[in-house]
């Protein structure tokens, strides 16, 4: 059985968008429950997620293990995984990587934009790659499970991050700079080390990281997607689309000023555009996903790649990603059953 | 295969005691946690343990279900189940109770020795029962399967407490009133309504619950726990030592005192004796349990009496305690598998 999941989300959810990710089919999704937050400002995120579950059994579940994305095919629901845009939430102590992740936390970007306790984020002047803390943290991350995402940073400390973690890490939502010349698109050089480390892109439709922005053509996109199959290996690449669904533009200062400025901060938009981009006609939420997969086939790949860049691909990763580094003691492999 | 529980200890916890758990085949021991702590303190606590469960994997892990006391029992381990000894980590957030649940909590009392925003500590003039909080907060820890320990409450509280509770509670650490009249000591209407609604009670041998104090005598003692074991079945009575190990005096003052006076309050101690005072000779620490079981023997229990004191009746109490209430989601369900 075909399996689908997002590599990144960032909705305004409700109900609304939990029953279209049902009518797409999702079987799961990476959500980013947090930014700028402390780590309280982050429980209570979790606190909010907490009673959606307790509101919609029948449509989301917290996964927490690959083995949940299984059940959520098997039970007709979504399963949805958190992840962290920014280390604000484990603040200066390492000892919350593991709290975090025991409250169900998957994957945590080492940076939002700025420079962070940990690296370098790509809009910074100088990148000066993985602090002494940054080092210590992605040790931490790799003994509990918590996948080291770097699609916001620079691009010597995406390098470094790769190198210096034993486990596979990931750029969840993010495209291939050659594509399109963004400062969020990654390197060639970064996508083939990647790649070659067991990692994963998951691709985005956010405008931009567009070529062409949101009037980016479908068969464009797919093509993009295939030929970076081929540079990175096609078992290590997915879908990351970075929906950000029903926001009022307020979000998208908050996700790039936090509390950082008193000023603003346009990061990829700009003082005539400085809202949310509108989405690509062909992605405008959880119900098309068949299009970008028709759109592979389209694009010269079989069924079986096609399928593998929908979902397959990351199933594999989450496999090998969120449990206790084989040799940790079975405490922590045991929370991440 | 006979299993070993202690109901409650707050210790200078150290490899040496954690030693001495294992030289006196201790299988699970319910840890006070936290006392006046917010959340974020509560969860540097929680720090502490992973430190010393990453650090004496051979000793100790964590335990969450009734299953990890057999699997400490087949590993050789003692099993750390976490308790907090007043709401004070929840802070005024009955979304944390979840939180807390998720982290490992599996004790909380309503109150300490002072009103609560859920109840009323035995020390107070006046009992008024649960507060309104109070019942909401009753109920969602049925929910999850935190259980409510009460204690420090005063009587009319925990009535209510035992009333409105869906589930059995417990009162981990205090003897009968009528054995000892102390403030934290039980009536025998509050012990009979505990027994009868399946809750249990855990047998104290800190020496200000004790007649005659630290020169309270075993076969007193163990008389005294027979005597209990008929008037509220012999299924729900267990031990609770409230072992306070090798900690300084100071740390009895942060319990009775926290921040919520800037004047001394001995609480159950004097000006004259105002520290911890010392433990009775037949029982100093993790190693002297078989003691505590050769005295009810000879108190006329027999071996498998002897037996479900000893353990037998917490570990069916932790079975059908600590997950989610039947009927709730299964997201809580799993969590607390």
């Amino acid at each position: 059985m075909s399996v689908l999941i997002d590599g990144l989300q960032y909705a305004n959810w409700s109900e609304k968008i939990f029953r279209q990710m049902r009518a797409g089919g999702v079987d799961a999704v990476h959500v980013t429950i947090t930014y700028h937050e402390t780590f309280r400002e982050t429980v209570l995120q979790i606190e909010r997620w907490n009673r959606w579950f307790e509101q919609y059994p029948d449509l989301i579940f917290q996964g927490r293990t690959a083995a949940d994305v299984t059940r959520a095919q098997e039970t007709g629901r979504t399963a949805i995984f958190f992840g962290a845009q920014n280390p604000s939430c484990m603040e200066d102590d390492i000892g919350l990587i593991e709290i975090l992740h025991t409250l169900g936390l998957r994957f945590m970007q080492l940076t939002y934009n700025n420079q962070s306790l940990l690296a370098t984020g790509c809009y910074e002047d100088d990148d000066t790659g993985l602090t002494r803390m940054g080092r210590e943290v992605v040790t931490e991350m790799n003994r509990v499970g918590l996948v080291v995402d770097m699609s916001h940073s620079g691009e010597r400390s995406t390098l470094e991050a790769i190198e210096h973690s034993t486990r596979p890490i990931a750029i969840t939502h993010a495209n291939p700079a050659r594509w399109h010349p963004a400062l969020r698109n990654k390197s060639d050089t970064v996508l083939k080390a990647l790649g070659e480390t067991g990692g994963m892109l998951g691709f985005s439709v956010y405008p931009h990281h567009l070529k062409g922005g949101s009037a980016c053509n479908l068969q464009d996109f797919c093509d993009m997607v295939a030929r970076t199959a081929d540079l990175m290996g096609s078992g290590h690449v997915g879908i990351g689309t970075d929906l950000c669904q029903d926001h009022p533009d307020s979000i998208v200062e908050w996700m790039r000023t936090g509390r950082w400025t008193k000023r603003i901060d346009y990061g990829e938009g700009s003082a005539a555009a400085p809202g949310f981009p509108e989405m690509p006609g062909w992605f405008a939420d959880n119900r098309d996903f068949g299009t970008i997969r028709a759109g592979l086939c389209a694009a010269g790949m079989s069924d079986a790649e096609a399928g593998a860049v929908m979902g397959g691909n990351w199933l594999r990763f989450f496999a090998k990603s969120f449990g206790a580094a084989q040799g940790s003691d079975d405490t922590v492999a045991r929370a991440a059953e």
